[in-house]
């Protein structure tokens, strides 16, 4: 497993202080859609375990890399699934320095493309 | 240059030859927000000629590792810019042969972590 993976795998098991192993004391994780930043170990933490809903995550992909990695994750709550695309940094002892999280929603498509696209 | 970094240096050239030379002829494309899918090449490359607008690409991060790679670029077009998420797999020759965007948009933080977050 990658850091990205024992990353998803603790925070699939709730194993909290897991996940404590794996991050910066001074990790800061941001959301660019709300403009939400976390700043430090114990807030994100918090953040983890304070998060609502009864959810459960599958892995679809990760890639790692010298300095950060990139994952593609899925959410489930209840008949709901929606992904999660999350890009990390890693500071010298590949420990997770920075986080940064995107939720995107469905939209419609835009005119014009139909004569090259299926729908799937 | 890693593949990724070429792959977005040839799209925001418009330089449809290079980008041709970085694809694998069944290439596939897919947004699985909209749910469309494009499939080959020529297809995927008539797809980027066509699409409206005067954009701009800077890339923000790019992570590559075997079999693949995942990118956080940002696209402007006149005062707007938004983040794009692009994870890429490779087939053996390095060429890529499946392209997956997701293109995130803002949303409202929802209530009840006020407390652990900062507005940035």
């Amino acid at each position: 497993m990658n850091v990205i993976e024992r990353y998803w795998a603790v925070i699939e098991a709730r194993d909290w202080p897991g996940l404590a192993g794996l991050l910066t004391t001074d990790v800061v994780y941001e959301l660019p859609q709300t403009r939400e930043r976390i700043r430090g170990r114990e807030r994100y933490l918090r953040f983890n375990a304070e998060y609502p809903g009864d959810w459960h995550l599958t892995v679809e992909r990760t890639h790692v890399d010298t300095g950060g990695g990139a994952s593609w994750t899925a959410f489930t709550v209840g008949d709901e699934t929606v992904p999660a695309l999350t890009f990390f940094r890693l500071d010298g002892a590949a420990l997770i320095a920075r986080i940064t999280d995107f939720w995107p929603e469905p939209y419609d498509p835009p005119p014009g493309r139909e004569h090259l696209v299926e729908r799937y």
